[in-house]
């Protein structure tokens, strides 16, 4: 059996890591700052896949693949791009045991080689929109490791979209972040706000960022996803030019998109606890284990014929888990799959079958339920439907209850130290009064919320006038 | 629409790049070696994905990810190993800005840092086997550009297996060749013939390699997967033992194997025609396109209502495409549909609507055939399933009928230079023999079939004694 997990109230950061190492859904690789998604890790990053990529597809979008390799004159086409990527990349100078001419670049993000390629398959109008997604691995050099969250290579997917118009690349930009939204929120039951980033916070080379951010049980904020109205920039970096209607030249419209396997991060400090991971319902590979409890042969074929049927009526719509090993006790095996976070447990001692039913603990609640052997694939449909409703639920509860509206920077400096989460304070938009912020309390502006409330007041910082308040918080 | 398809007959070479170019399967990207797999080639990827990774689940395999950069000193820790990959290796030098102490390899294969990983996880046969498959993209250093078939980095899976016995090993190796004899006939439609490799042939770090061969329509033969027995070898690079069941320990045994994107390219060279790419209906993302034909307004109407209600029907089960374009003619809808290899053609015309039917037309027989209006379903269900059935009927017996029984070296010179196809000889076994035809003539043994006679005879080169014939060709 594994290790004792440190609690969280003891240190969170080493619960995190126990967790992940425990369940096995990570593992430090040899190589600094790399890290191995094990089965139980990538099975979540599975259902995200699907999920997600069935969304894209619903919306128009395809997938493709295009380069690892960047060269390095292609990194320095877009100014800000190349100053915001540059001195984290991977650059690789031998190829075939030769020196090459030119240093590749591990790809950090893909704009470029993307926007090269749009160039050759771009002449007018009519081959407007492009609507591409690219599911790839990225590298961002990294020596400090924190498993999911801060690792040199991730997995993740990169939506690079081209447009005729602006007003059709905002519309995309936008179309994405609710679709992420929705998923977050549906899916990994994490609920997130949705905003603009601020100039300082944008990605390097967009004209404007939006993300979505989360709360974690640390109340530290974590950014889970973001859709970027790039604008002209790469267009012009790479000379990317159509036909319009008219027959006038126009340099194309763009926008880029991404989450990553720090969803799978997201996921397990929103909803575990001392016992493991808890993997929401929708996004469980395997969402039911049932433990059969036994004395003798008698018993023995008795609860396992009667877990047999269990097991096959909800095979119809659910994967199952049958733990009928030898070797270890009941005890052991509900630590193990609390551990790993399977959604639902089901008992079948004995007594239960002389009684018709099974008992019954969703990995949330931990509470043991009797329920009804007849109608048992229903009950446990609607159990797991609760389920992920009431996770999104309580999450959503403990994002509320730890955002603050504060309007005293000595108030927003304490609360900040002493209670961490959201803080919803005014901004007059200078990037002098967010940085001064930043150096002061290491809070940041998460973003500035689409559905704030238009409300006046005067910024926490210089007292200029504001139109709105903004989220800061300590960020992962 | 897309320039001329040089004819198969004229150059085959040409007229592969023309298809893929011209069908938007993939196109080359300015970093030499490297290539970009456009969305129509993806989709085929995906439905190559989809289809095998079901398969690996099937049979109990799971997936993880490894880090993409390898250490080199990983790499020198298997002899044969290092010398047979490390000449192709691009590798990193610099990370972060900063000169590396020790260069990163990217992945050429993941053998060597997947084994460390396993030397933490396997201490007990408790731990035994470990089933892992790995989607992910690969680099082997390469200059001349081959789209889908020889390119630096390319998309594959490859499974790394770990057991407590060579017999079981033996038996997952050949599990998997079977698995992937029958994905590539029945989805691919691509007949093939596995076999095991020769010590010259097999993979660097092997104790040996199954494959299974293909026949393309120039008549050269294509690798179309590779199984390996590695025996102990990595473990005892990695030093992986596992406490037996008597408490000894022994080192682990291993396997791996793999199929790449090269897939796509023999698709394309077994099934495509003058007109584009044939896509086998079981890997076709869309298998039907609908083209209305209809002159004025109220033709208009009656016909793609008409169209409309016959692509409901056939969405319950098919992926439908209704090109209702009007800027373009239906013969113009033909051709393009035809470059791209969608199965089926469904053509409606108000003749067809007044008859209560419509024209149907298989991309691989090119005829057109009217067909009733009920139960167009079953119909267009039934075509399909012929087609898939039809596809590799036609390409297996291409192979047959190219396929030459030769007892006389300079028949065997002859008929490789002359007819090409495979040539079934004798072959006594030893690595000289082997080389020599390879010198002569360009062609290697592509296996030796399980399924071949045990027929004495002599070597076509030395004339010593030989237990059975193996197969010779030119190959990809």
């Amino acid at each position: 059996m594994a290790e004792k997990i440190t609690p969280r109230n003891v240190d969170y950061s080493r619960w995190y890591t126990d967790v992940i190492l425990q369940a096995k859904l990570a593992d430090y690789s040899p190589v600094k700052g790399a890290m191995v998604i094990r089965p139980n890790g990538y099975a979540i990053w599975e259902m995200i896949q699907q999920n997600l990529d069935r969304m894209f597809k619903e919306t128009g979008h395809v997938n493709a693949y295009f380069p690892l390799l960047i060269p390095e004159s292609f990194m320095k086409k877009e100014a800000e791009h190349v100053e915001g990527f540059s001195p984290e990349c991977a650059v690789v100078t031998i190829g075939g045991g030769q020196e090459l001419e030119e240093p590749l670049y591990i790809r950090p993000t893909s704009e470029t080689i993307i926007w090269s390629m749009y160039k050759k398959w771009i002449m007018s109008y009519r081959d407007l929109p492009i609507l591409i997604n690219q599911w790839a691995n990225v590298l961002r050099w990294e020596l400090r490791t924190r498993l999911f969250l801060r690792t040199s290579e991730f997995l993740w997917q990169e939506g690079h979209t081209a447009h005729a118009t602006y007003e059709e690349a905002e519309q995309e930009t936008m179309l994405i972040l609710n679709l992420y939204k929705k998923f977050v929120e549906e899916y990994l039951a994490i609920p997130v706000i949705a905003g603009r980033k601020s100039d300082a916070e944008k990605f390097a080379g967009a004209l404007h960022t939006y993300s979505i951010e989360a709360m974690m049980q640390d109340k530290k904020a974590l950014q889970a996803g973001t859709s970027h109205n790039l604008g002209q920039n790469f267009a012009k970096a790479f000379d990317v030019k159509f036909q319009d209607q008219q027959g006038q030249l126009q340099y194309v419209w763009a926008t880029s998109w991404g989450v990553s396997t720090r969803l799978i991060g997201a996921l397990i400090m929103t909803h575990g606890d001392d016992n493991g991971v808890v993997i929401p319902p929708r996004v469980a590979q395997r969402q039911i284990v049932i433990v059969p409890i036994w004395r003798g042969e008698e018993e023995k074929k008795q609860v396992l014929d009667y877990a047999d049927a269990v097991k096959k009526e909800l095979t119809k719509e659910f994967t199952v888990i049958l733990d009928d090993r030898e070797q270890y006790k009941p005890g052991y095996k509900f630590a193990e799959w609390e551990l790993q976070g399977i959604p639902l447990r089901l008992e079948i001692g004995p007594r239960d079958v002389a009684k018709n039913g099974l008992v019954m603990v969703r990995r949330d609640l931990l509470k043991k339920e009797f329920i009804a052997r007849d109608g048992v694939l229903q009950t446990v449909r609607a159990t797991l439907d609760l389920m992920q409703k009431e996770m999104l639920e309580r999450a959503r509860k403990f994002q509320e209850d730890n955002t603050h509206q504060v309007d005293d920077y000595n108030q927003f400096k304490k609360t900040i130290e002493e209670e961490g989460g959201f803080i919803n304070s005014h901004w007059c938009g200078s990037a002098e009064c967010e940085a001064k912020i930043k150096e002061d309390t290491k809070a940041t502006i998460r973003n500035i919320p689409f559905d704030r409330k238009a409300e006046k007041g005067k910024c926490i910082i210089c007292g200029k006038e504001s139109e709105g308040r903004v989220i800061f918080a300590k960020a992962y």
